[in-house]
C-alpha cells in the first residue's frame, strides 16, 4: 500500500499510539512516523523498541509538517494538548484522536484550533488490559471496529483519507454522530467497565471472606471481570468524567434490572430468573456469529501452569 | 492409577458430568462408570460418544451397587432425585455432587438417607459457558480448585477416598465447611453470573442503542461478560433460590459500592474514581500468580475470522 500520509504525528505513546505506530509501518501507510510522550521513560522506551522513525522533544516540535496528528493520550487531557499544539500543526492538516469519549474531545479541542485544521475524531474499539509502549503490536486493530465522529463541516476528502488510514491499520470503519458514539459506548464499553472495577473492589472489601480465597476460587467466574477492572486508571477515570450523563443514564437502568433479579430471588420467583438467564445466550451468539468473539468455551484461555 | 473406586455412577451427563466421566477413564480412577441422565436425548448421545461403560435406564438402577455415586443434577433437584435412589444406594457407598451451593444441598439430600450412606457434597471450580454431553473433555478439572464439605459426622476413610479421586481427576482439594462454601461463591461465582445475566439482559433492552450496535461493538469490554451470561439458565436458577442469603447479602455490598461510584461520577470526583481503579489492578495480578489466569493479554483470545 502507498502511504496516505507524508507524515504521521503520534501524541501520547501508549497500548493505542504505539500499536498505530507499528501498524502504520506494516503496511507503509505514513513516510515519516514521529512521536512524543510527557514522560521522558516512554519516549526512551519508544526509542529503544524503534517503532517510531523521530522521537520528538515536545509536542508542538512534534505536530509541526505534519499532515495527520493523532492524540493517544486520556480523554481529560484533549484541551491542554491541543493548545500546545494548535499553533504548530500544519495548515490543512489532520487532527484526531482515539479517545473511548466524544462530545468531550470536540468540545475541548475545537476551541484551540484555526479553521484551516479538519478535527476528525476516531475512536478505535480495540485494547488490551495492558498499558504503556511496550504492550503495542501491529494487529491490535485487525478485524475491530473503528469509529469516526466527523463534523459537519469536515473537508469530505480528509475523512476518506483518515478513513483509509484506519483501515490500512486493520480496522474496518463506521461513522456516527459524537453524542450517539457515546451513549453506544457507555452500553458496550463505559458501564461494564466501570462495573467490573465495582465488583473487583468490594470483593477485596469483604470481611467474611478472605481476599485470598477470592484469588483463589476466581475461576468460578470472578476472573473474567478482573481483566478490564486491571485496565488503566487514568484513562478511564476521563472517560466516566467525560461521558457522565451517558453513563449515568446507563447505570440507571442495569441498577434498575438488577433489583428485579434481586426481588426475583428474595421471592424465590425462579421463572423470572430463568426467563432472563435464558434471553441472554442469544446476545452471545450474535457476538461470536459477528465475528467479535471466539467461539472456543472459556475464551479458548489457556491454562496457567500450576504452582 | 489403580482404581479407587470399583463402580462409579454419574447421575446427570452434562458439562461436569460427562467430564468426571472423561477425567476419571484418562487415569484409570473408576472399575467401571455407569451414567443416568433424564432426557432420553442426553442417554443416547452418551451413549453414543460412548464416555461411559454403561448407561442405566434410571437413577435407582444407576446406583445400584456403585460404591460412588455423584449427582450432576442442577441444585434445585438434589432432593427428588436422592429420594429416588435412596433406597437403592449401597451401604457404605460414597454419595456425593457438584453443585455450586452446598448447604442446600445437605439440608435436601440428607433426610433421605440412610445412615449407611456417606453424603461428602462437593463443588469443581471449573467449568465453560457450554452445556450439554457433548460439551465434556478430560482435562476441564486440571489445575482447578474443588471443594469438599464434609459433614461432622463423616468417615475420614471415605472423604479421603473421595479426595483422591477428585485428585486423580486433575484438581486440587480444599475442605471447608458448607456455609462458608456459600459465602465464598456467593462473591466469587453466583453476584458476579447475576449481574453479568443483568447487564447483558439491559443492553438488549436499550431503547437508544440498536442491540446490532451493542453486538458490533462488544469487544470494547461488553463481551467479557457475554460469556458467563451464556451459562446454563436452569443451573443458575436454582443457585441464585438456593443460596439466596449470602447471594443478597453480598448484592447489597455491590450495590452499595457501585452507588458510591456512580456519586463520584455524578460529582466529578476524579480523585475518587482513580483511587478505586488503582486498587482493582492488585487482584487481577494475584490471579495470575496463582495460576488462575493466564498472563495473556486479552485472556489470549484469538481473533476469528472476520466476514
Amino acid at each position: 500500500m502507498s502511504a496516505i500520509f507524508e507524515r504521521v504525528a503520534l501524541i501520547g505513546l501508549g497500548l493505542i499510539g504505539s500499536s498505530i505506530a507499528h501498524a502504520a509501518r506494516r503496511k507503509g501507510l505514513a513516510g515519516e512516523i514521529v512521536g512524543y510522550a510527557r514522560s521522558a521513560q516512554t519516549r526512551e522506551t519508544a526509542a529503544t523498541l524503534g517503532f517510531l522513525d523521530r522521537v520528538a522533544d515536545n509536542a508542538a516540535q512534534a505536530v509541526e509538517g505534519a499532515d495527520c496528528v493523532i492524540l493517544c493520550v486520556p480523554v481529560g487531557a484533549i484541551g491542554a494538548v491541543t493548545e500546545q499544539i494548535a499553533a504548530s500543526l500544519a495548515p490543512g492538516a489532520i487532527l484526531s484522536d482515539v479517545g473511548s469519549v466524544k462530545a468531550s474531545v470536540i468540545a475541548q479541542a475545537l476551541p484551540h484550533l484555526p479553521d484551516s485544521v479538519q478535527l476528525i475524531p476516531a475512536h478505535p474499539i480495540a485494547g488490551t488490559e495492558k498499558s504503556g509502549p511496550e504492550s503495542g503490536f501491529a494487529e491490535l486493530f485487525d478485524g475491530r471496529w473503528c469509529i469516526l465522529t466527523p463534523l459537519p463541516d469536515n473537508d469530505v476528502d480528509a475523512v476518506s483519507r483518515l478513513r483509509a488510514f484506519w483501515e490500512g491499520l486493520g480496522s474496518m470503519v463506521d461513522i456516527m454522530d459524537a453524542a450517539h458514539h457515546d451513549r453506544v459506548l457507555a452500553v458496550t464499553s463505559h458501564v461494564p467497565h466501570l462495573i467490573a472495577y465495582s465488583i473487583v473492589g468490594t470483593a477485596s472489601d469483604l470481611e467474611t471472606v478472605a481476599e485470598s480465597e477470592v484469588v483463589k476460587y476466581s475461576a468460578s467466574g470472578f476472573r473474567d471481570f478482573t481483566r478490564i477492572a486491571a485496565s488503566d486508571p487514568t484513562m478511564w477515570r476521563d472517560v466516566f468524567l467525560h461521558n457522565k450523563e451517558a453513563t449515568l443514564e446507563v447505570l440507571g437502568r442495569v441498577t434498575e434490572d438488577l433489583f428485579a433479579l434481586q426481588r426475583a430471588i428474595r421471592w424465590g420467583d425462579g421463572d423470572a430468573l430463568f426467563e432472563r438467564f435464558s434471553e441472554t445466550r442469544a446476545i452471545r451468539r450474535g457476538i461470536v456469529e459477528a465475528g467479535q468473539d471466539t467461539a472456543r468455551p472459556d475464551f479458548g484461555r489457556e491454562k496457567p501452569p500450576q504452582a
